[in-house]
């Protein structure tokens, strides 16, 4: 493993709606969180993406400054950034999405970086499955390679086929409950996990949100904890957090071995912990390496007895 | 602590409806499946409860079998037991109430046999609370005495002020998610916890059915998750057995702490796999202690990384 992870994802400008709150026009987008929220590991991190004209130059820098490679990420310079706005309900386990702008997404054509063609891991952040594609024919042989997959039911609607494509060349899936019920037209997380395995990863974790994950692998299912926390703000790029924080502190191992998926997992809980606790990629803003430990050493006594 | 369980709770005749089955009348009640799941720890275990003139001797022998102590249940000749009636949903985790006859219970004055006065550990089955405040007047001190309480919405519903002056004599209440919320009016289960504790107990159990248990204590949460099964046939007693295998593991330690209680709620998710893996009590009633012990392994290396 070369410590190199290659990110792809959406860059976008989001609206949220809570409860309690509206956000107005904020950054947002797959690789945004995930680029965040790996960076709390001590991997090199290139992220792939595309924005448009009016996406802010200090956006870049903020991923920049987290000491991740943004060459990347293309501007069109005559197009706009994807945009999308949601609105949650009451538990915040619920929402509607009020507002979908594709703009520079409808044409994007992904290139890797020379620097991360050979990437040990390869984060494929939720985004139209030919585009997940594209950029897997472009890597480079590494046989030590761990490809991740993250993707929702709105591709499974609507590209079943090319995702399948993909899923079945990759190392992990990460899908949420209802959307692995989706996917696999079981009715039961267990015999969802075995259909999903079948169709090719190794590893499948299913997201449950506040419950936590599963990560299933062989026959000795894991599960990691969510933190119980007394207010959740924004859930909005929790899932993507998740896949950050697991997949960066991959990309930082010798190699990869249930044991050590395992312990991802731990991380990326503790980062999702660090989003949901302010609106958008705020709580990711202000949590440094160090709220990030503290965050898993919560979670890591959430789960032992002594 | 004297190794004493006592436990009360209903004694029933149960009918169970699940989308693929019907019970026809069979073996019931919160002190059936409290003894049932708590006999797996080497404790002694008295069961207080009521039935009628048509309650079949081979159910006492049931629990006689399983070396628990039948004496205080009363028989009342002239009566019939009590009898519930319901039916589940889909996925499991709804459920209707088609029929209840309270019979003998409505009039029920449960008497604790001299041997369980000073039962060290003494679990209050879901009950009226009324019932379950006659037993603690009679018990003889004891220092060392634990007693868990749990209850439901029903008795939130009719019997609220009862209830509370029963919460408030126990250390430790076991409660599902959704009726935590409701007896807290708070809309988040860290802040639900935090109310109920104020209330009363130290220790705060809310159950989440198939996402696992959360005790609250002090400032330090933990985390146990159910197991995953491929299939849950009848979740009926769940909460019962989750008691049981609670309530008899602490009836054998030499005390109760923070760390022997985490231990308590890992027993009792594992009886709890069993009963749901089948109708009614069949699953505690064929499972063994090896059984038993099989699950909590299962559940220990669901927990880990190594």
């Amino acid at each position: 493993m070369n410590n190199k992870l290659l990110a792809i994802g959406t860059m976008a400008f989001d609206e949220i709606i809570t409860p309690t709150m509206e956000s107005g026009k904020v950054l947002g987008g797959a690789a945004t969180y995930i680029g965040l929220a790996a960076s709390y590991a001590d991997a090199e991190i290139g992220v792939v993406s595309v924005i448009g004209a009016d996406f802010p130059e200090k956006y870049l820098n903020l991923l920049t400054s987290r000491g991740i490679d943004v060459s990347g990420v293309e501007r069109v310079t005559d197009g706009k950034s994807f945009y999308w706005k949601g609105k949650y309900y009451d538990n915040m386990n619920k929402r509607d999405t009020l507002d979908t702008q594709l703009n520079v997404l409808a044409a994007f054509n992904p290139t890797v970086p020379k620097r991360f063609l050979d990437a040990s891991v390869v984060m494929l952040g939720n985004l139209d499955p030919n585009v997940q594609h594209k950029v897997l024919d472009q890597l480079t042989p590494n046989k030590d390679r761990i490809v991740l997959l993250d993707t929702m039911n709105f591709w499974m609607d609507s590209q079943l086929a090319p995702l399948k494509n993909v899923i079945k060349q990759v190392d992990v899936i990460t899908i949420n409950d209802e959307e692995a019920i989706q996917l696999s037209g079981e009715s039961n997380l267990v015999t969802a996990a075995k259909t999903i395995h079948n169709m090719g990863p190794k590893y499948v974790i299913i997201k449950k949100g506040e419950h936590g994950a599963l990560l299933f692998y062989k026959d000795h299912p894991f599960y990691a904890p969510a933190l119980p926390l007394e207010q959740v703000i924004d859930p909005t790029g929790a899932g993507d957090s998740f896949a950050g924080g697991l997949s960066g502190y991959l990309a930082t191992q010798q190699e990869v071995s249930a044991e050590v998926l395992k312990e991802g997992i731990l991380r990326g809980t503790a980062a999702a912990s660090l989003c949901v606790g302010a609106m958008g990629t705020k709580g990711l803003e202000v949590s440094d390496k160090e709220a990030f430990l503290q965050q898993l050493k919560k979670l890591n006594r959430l789960r032992t007895i002594a």
